[in-house]
Formats: structure tokens, C-alpha cells, sequence
């Protein structure tokens, strides 16, 4: 059975999220739209994570299953190039070994969310939250390393929307994950393509085997309120062992978060 | 009467270009919406360069007179931010001489066009043009040499849409430019905000008195001719001497191109 795997890129801005949804603009829904129109009709597409409304993605990655086509995965490369949107873009596809399932079979997923100082930028603000006051990076970090390793994040999942990205994983662990990074760094951003200005941008990577709903944009969230001053770094640790939503931050704004790239066995989380 | 210089930063790929035009989501009318949001009946814009559709600006110079205001360039500043749409910017605003005109005053701009080789990015390919095969700088650079100076750029004008920059600079000089910079280098892209890769782009800089319409669009189109080795850099010369649009090269496409600054009296064009 022919069976692909994708590695998607996509600007998450116009998207109501990845995932098909009746009557909004979706990646998986303009994906399958673009297989519909190759001549694919019987077809199904796993994704390994799934992505709210307005975050990006640079390597996502989708199995896609066609059982009626003969196609090579550079005939698929080269097709999905001239359909998909100019919004997303498969970035690299692979024959598959049908048996692959992004979703399960991912071992971590690392996400990171960016963080610029008091700029008025149409170009960046697209991609980074954008904050009139700057955050101290030492600060974040102190509060940051207190997530990692295995906990219960009950008091990071957020808000209401969608399910759990690993259902499987959820149904077997509940609440509890394990943060293999949370740290957070300079960037320095120099002019060119979508930058407007120098910029000293806070780079926030954050990896685990799995994320709850919102977890990445909670953990964001407190962590500014603790690199602003608002809060201490151990006050990470009392909202982390209430264990209650409510003692939470706000949740910062889905456009600063990027899902990076997803690891499968053998795949190393390498710093890079 | 209060007048304010505006540095203007936007995203063109949802608007009709620079200039009000009826029906037509433009810059100068989100502008306008917000001047009219803030109080202003009686007020008058008036923009350094006139930029094409879907072609971007980092910092387009605006001169905003409002005769019954009495606010400062700081409330304006604020009120702009809190009213502007996402996609454009007022990075600074200053208090201005009221007889000061961006556009008859302006004594260079300056233009970027970036260009991506072999890439699928949803986010370079918003402010870059994605080629499959490479370009040499080299032979580029050979090119654009030969059009520094001051020469009649007729065969570089393009396709019909649009006046010319400035009516009154080309009343006065026809099609006849003097290019102050026109070269083509290396720029290193990293991951980052709106980044999903290493890339190498090259960043091809024109700096003029003044442009004709979609004059710089032509010549980077030409330039790629040459950097692709579908022709010489001495054909830059023939189409130069030729003084005959049909001579040229295919437009590049206006997401390529930014509006990078505009000088007035006593501004260096700096190297940067």
C-alpha cells in the first residue's frame, strides 16, 4: 500500500488549526483537498501533532496513505509543490513503511515560541508575541529548569479547546509528561527577508514525549510573568504542584508558537 | 498646522498596493481609516514612494497633516499602534515642518529584492523569490555595474499599471535615473521567527533619485537572466541602449521587494 511521509512547514496565521474541521481552513483540510484534486480518493492522513488556531509549523510531520496510486514520493513531492496553498508547503516526502504512525509513534516533539522587546514590526510580530516591556532571561530560565523532567502539568493544560495531542499517551499518563528542554535564549535577528529591524528576540524551546492542550502557551505565559518581575522563578513550582488550572498565568497568544520538529526512535534531541 | 513624519513598516501582501484606490484595501486608505477613527476630518497623507501590489516597505516615509489636532507625535504614535491593522506599522512618528513633502523632498530610496534558491518555504517565499536553480552573484554583479550612473531606463519600465514615482521628477527628467547602488550579495539566513531554515538568499540592493514603475522588478528579473546563464552580463548594456521595454526580461514577482528606506538632504546612504 503506498504510504508517504511528509514534512510540512506551514505559516499557521490564516488556519483555523491543523486539524479537518467542517467549514474552516485547516492544514489537513487543504492537504486533502490537494490529494482529492491528484486523483486520490480513498486516502487517509495522520499527523503527528496537532495545532491550534494561529501556530506554525516548520517540521510537522504527516503520513499520508493512498492505496490506488503508483506514484513515486518525488512524483508526490513535485505535485503537492504546484497545489498545496502558499501557506504550507511540503518541505520533504518519503516513501513510508505503511505500518508508520507520526502520532504514536513520536518519542518527543519539540516546540519553540519567540519573544521580541517593544518593537512595532508587521514582520515579526506575525511569528513572535511582541511585548512592550523586556523579560529577563536569567529569571525565566531559573523557573524553567523547575518543569524539567517528569511531572504533573494539570496546572498547564489550557483552556477548553480541543483534546489531549496524544490520546494514547493521555489515556496512559493523564496529566503527567516528561520535559526533555525548557530553557529559553538570545537571538540575535538581523534585517533581511520578513525583518524589518535589528532585533533582540528570546527564543523559548521547549521538548517533551508529548504536550497537553494550550501546555506550551501556558508554560510561555507564566514564564514572562516571572522574567518581567511580576513573579519569583520558584512560584513555577507552586502553580506546577497545585495541580490546578486556575493557579495559572495567561496563556500567551498563539502566533509566537512555532511546532519545530518532531522525533522519532533513533532521532537525537541534538541542540542546534 | 500640525504635521507628523511617519516611518511606515508593512506586510503588502494584502493590500492593492500603496495608494487609496476605491474598493481596494490599500495602505493608504488603513491609514486614513485610523486618522478618521482618531477624530481627523480635514487631513492630508502624503507618501514618499508609491509601492505596487503585494510589494512590502521597512521604511516608507509618510507626512500626515491634520489642521484641527493638537496632539503629539507621542499620542499619535500610540493611537496608530492601538488602530493600525497587524500587517502595518507607524515604527516612529516625529513632529514635522508642515511644508515638508516626502515625495518631492526625498533624495533617494532605497529597494531590496531577495531571492531563495531551491526552497519550499511558506515563510521566505511571503518575502523572497523562490528559484529553483541558483544564481551567480558574480555574473549579477557584472550586470548591474554597467547600469550604475545616470541613464535613460525606458527599456526597464513596466507593464502599464501605475504612474511613476514622482510625477514631477519625471516631468522633469523623463526616464532618465541616476542608480546611486546596485549590487547583489550573500545574506546567511538562520532559523528563527518566520525562518524555517538555513537558506542562502541573495539580497540584490538599488538605491536611485527616483524609480520608474516596476523599474527595479525588471531589473532584477534581468539579473537573474544573467546570474542563471541564459545570458551575458553584457546583454544588461544591449537592453539598456536599447531604450525599448520589449527588450527586457520577465518582471520578478512584487513579493520579492521591499521599499527599504528613503533618504532626504543631508542622509548618507549608508552601507549596511
Amino acid at each position: 500500500m503506498p504510504s508517504y511521509r511528509l514534512t510540512l512547514s506551514y505559516d499557521g496565521t490564516a488556519f483555523a488549526g491543523s486539524q479537518i474541521q467542517p467549514g474552516q481552513r485547516t492544514v489537513q483540510g487543504e492537504l486533502e483537498s490537494a490529494l482529492r484534486r491528484l486523483g486520490g480518493r480513498e486516502f487517509r492522513t495522520t499527523f503527528a501533532g496537532r495545532t491550534d488556531r494561529g501556530v506554525h509549523a516548520f517540521g510537522q510531520v504527516v503520513m499520508v496513505n493512498v492505496p490506488e496510486w503508483r506514484a513515486t514520493a518525488g512524483d508526490l513531492e513535485r505535485a503537492l509543490g504546484a497545489r498545496l496553498p502558499g501557506d504550507v508547503a511540503a518541505r520533504q516526502v518519503a516513501d513510508s513503511d505503511p505500518a508508520f504512525n507520526p502520532r504514536f509513534d513520536a518519542v518527543w516533539r519539540e516546540y519553540r515560541y519567540w519573544i521580541v522587546r517593544g518593537l512595532a514590526s508587521p514582520f515579526l510580530g506575525r511569528y513572535a508575541w511582541l511585548l512592550r516591556d523586556g523579560a529577563d532571561a536569567a529569571r525565566m530560565n531559573e523557573a524553567a529548569s523547575i518543569l524539567l523532567g517528569t511531572h504533573d502539568f494539570a496546572s498547564f493544560v489550557g483552556g477548553g479547546e480541543g483534546v489531549p495531542w496524544s490520546e494514547r499517551s493521555t489515556r496512559r499518563h493523564g496529566t503527567t509528561r516528561t520535559l526533555l528542554r525548557c530553557a529559553v535564549r538570545h537571538l540575535e535577528l538581523t534585517p533581511g527577508p520578513g525583518r524589518d529591524t535589528d532585533a533582540a528576540a528570546l527564543e523559548f524551546r521547549i521538548a517533551a514525549d508529548g504536550f497537553l492542550p494550550r501546555m506550551v502557551r501556558n508554560i510561555a505565559g507564566a514564564l514572562v510573568e516571572v522574567g518581567q518581575g511580576r513573579q519569583e522563578p520558584a512560584w513555577i513550582g507552586e502553580i506546577l504542584a497545585a495541580r490546578d488550572r486556575r493557579q495559572g498565568s495567561e496563556v500567551a497568544p498563539a502566533h509566537g508558537l512555532t511546532l519545530w520538529r518532531v522525533g522519532f526512535p533513533g532521532d537525537a534531541l541534538v541542540d542546534e
